[in-house]
């Protein structure tokens, strides 16, 4: 990232918009790959260290060889902060929640987690009750954007009785692989079937879509890292980069385009013979971006097909043909456009903003067999699509989060690998914006 | 509103930069003050001239003395696009959707409304319905990015049956009053007292807190020019400046601290002596804005209390003494910060977002009589504590947004009107932004 805009941020007209803009400094993130394994920094746990958290915080820590303490010490640097907030429910009952991190949000360490714990407002026996934990919403929203430093800050709605399933959320969001997740509300809610928080993918059976390249290759690569056995789907047209890919990581190809008429049949004939499938990303997707006034009839049908219309009815053929397995995962791709809105995006935004509404209305349903059907929404993710972007556009998406760079597609590969985890069952219908933050929103 | 930033966007690095974010060229709005009295452009009504909306969409242009036109018609310049996207179930049937706006967009006049009109997502009976529903979010959101011109457009939801309880929402979106208004998603679904839409506040009783100046003293006049008995209560510091707005509107003043032990008993005895009231606008409001390892207890605790804990507290009391009348209105002045979230106010951003849930849950409770609960979350408004920002900031904060420039607080104050509406019981449990779109969301 050879940095124009750290020249532009140090120029005397530029320095006046950073400023305005609230924009931060960027400090490169460290993700799995990057993360040092020398000791880990403690964890502070408020406001008790027997609270209903504490044995989830427990198991958490003790997989990840860190230490929990219950008492904030000056000089001490924390790696993480985790603060159970649940029974925060009235206006005097907040000093407990400002007390802790006034008191601690400095001794966080950079790259450091901040995880609020609160519990869903409905469940509140009062409006003012209900008030603070929505509210929790505004402070966790604030605090990822003054913290910096590359600390990433979550709210965490655990249901009573969920803390359990909260586990593997809360070892996701402490680790290096939530590195571009910040300032978002992620809640455990749903029963789910229960698994052990260890496992991992091996051996389950994923379907990703538009996995030759981008945010695709990186999902495919990180399934069979896992020891996933992967169906990588791409169009045609990709078919040599989709067989380089998947004979240098074992992973099976399957050449076909979603939107064509045999696509179902295809589908099936494959989910068939591996007697199912797991997790199924659907990860295809194009854009064709123009205003309205120019944008013509195929390019606005392409998108809605591809990105919406193909994948949904692959969904459902799948679904009734019992083909996605007990504890099975259907992970979907919105963005952050979906969300928003954004110039030039009429067909794209429709159909990714169109996922939250099919992801809200599946997990509603309830599918059987302990199935969830969550989303992702990437904000700027560094990949060859960007990197067509004009620059100064570029830069501007790149710079506009709490991060102050764009993300990698592994960062979108991670969080779609915790939310297939077989021990995420407790989060359902949920969508889980991979954007550092952006500014950017509705 | 003398405008360096033009300069700036015409400078070579200040375009780069302008071009980068996608800020518009501001245009000032029309408001209903400024608004040309002349012959009004035609509204143009789609896809059907006999759909559900026709009739509502009839009587809001007659009394307003708008054409209403069923086909559109080149060289025309409409003044309002309505399509009714209720029946767009799948992605098959989007394409109706695009070739409406696909072709009536650029006929649209500068300054316009487009109000795209949907079925509660919940309500669709298939998947991919409620896919399509929530995806005219995207949709809405991406158009009023697009639109430009000082164009406000909104996506409507109105449940089965609920037309005619949409009136006063549709007059609202179609008016000069809704001018800084855009990109938002409104809900008209409660059953509400059926009143006259022609009906106005007169003769209503109106309390609003922080009325001395900025927002409120808008929202005082507001109320006051329609012939509302207004209630104007602020702060006794603001004693001269509350009694001279009081003498000038005919309004009557309430010098009174709502965080003081003995406000609920003031307020019970004045909300008696006037026979109850039918709006009650919880205006007051304090920031104390400091990071929160610099702020300290007393500026958390002021916040919190004056926010959201001491209106909160009045709201209960009043309530529970039926002192909001039979299809009363509670209307919160909630804040983008609470939704998105602000460096420097995790106090202010709880107490915001706090309303959401508080708004949320007492909708969801149901109050009795009629009494709706609703929020307002302003943006940029140009106050005295605006005007108090560095140039700099000041400056982003007016243009990151789709109108380019910032709100007035009579905008604030027209949507408040609005929801206070007798004939707005349908509305209920909304948080409404009055942003002119602006970029910054969660």
């Amino acid at each position: 990232m050879a940095d124009r805009y750290l020249e532009f941020a140090s120029s005397g007209l530029g320095g006046w918009v950073v400023e305005a803009l609230g924009l931060p400094k960027p400090a490169p993130l460290l993700r799995r790959a990057e993360a040092d394994a020398g000791p880990a920094l403690p964890l502070l746990l408020g406001p008790s260290a027997d609270g209903r958290m504490a044995d989830v915080v427990g198991r958490v820590t003790a997989a990840s060889g860190v230490a929990v303490h219950a008492e904030w010490t000056p000089d001490v640097r924390y790696g993480a902060l985790v603060y159970d907030a649940s029974d925060c429910l009235s206006v005097a009952a907040t000093q407990g929640l400002y007390r802790f991190f006034h008191q601690a949000i400095r001794s966080v360490a950079e790259h450091g987690r901040i995880v609020v714990v609160g519990a869903p407002p409905q469940t509140a026996r009062t409006a003012e009750g209900e008030a603070i934990q929505r509210g929790l919403e505004g402070f966790v929203r604030s605090l990822a954007k003054e913290a910096r430093r590359s600390i990433a800050v979550q709210l965490l709605y655990v249901a009573p009785g969920r803390e359990d399933a909260a586990q593997s959320t809360l070892a996701f969001l402490l680790s290096p692989r939530s590195a571009y997740v910040s300032g978002q509300v992620i809640r455990v809610e749903a029963a789910g079937v229960a698994a052990d928080p260890s496992l991992g993918h091996a051996g389950r059976h994923v379907l990703v879509t538009g996995a030759a390249r981008g945010i695709g290759e990186a999902i495919v690569r990180l399934f069979a890292a896992e020891g996933a056995r992967v169906t990588a789907l791409d169009v045609p047209s990709a078919h040599d980069e989709l067989q380089a890919l998947a004979r240098e990581i074992g992973a099976d190809p399957l050449a076909l385009d979603i939107t064509a008429p045999e696509a179902a049949g295809v589908l099936l004939q494959t989910a068939r013979a591996r007697g199912g499938f797991d997790v199924v990303v659907h990860n295809a997707g194009i854009t064709r971006d123009r205003t309205l006034g120019r944008m013509d009839a195929r390019e606005w049908d392409s998108v809605m097909a591809v990105n919406l219309g193909a994948p949904l009815a692959l969904t459902r053929v799948l679904l009734e043909a019992g083909l996605v397995r007990r504890n099975g995962r259907i992970v979907a791709v919105s963005s952050l456009s979906g969300v928003a809105g954004n110039m030039g995006q009429t067909n794209y935004a429709l159909s990714k903003a169109g996922w939250i509404g099919a992801v809200d209305r599946l997990a509603r349903d309830g599918l059987t067999h302990g199935i969830t059907v969550n989303a992702v929404a990437p904000g700027f993710i560094e990949t060859r699509m960007t990197a067509a972007i004009p620059f100064a556009v570029r830069e501007a998406g790149r710079r506009m989060n709490s991060m102050g760079q764009g993300g990698s597609p592994v960062d979108v590969a991670e969080t779609i690998a915790w939310l297939a985890h077989p021990a995420s069952g407790g989060v359902n219908g949920q969508v889980v914006r991979v954007c550092g933050q952006s500014l950017l929103g509705a």
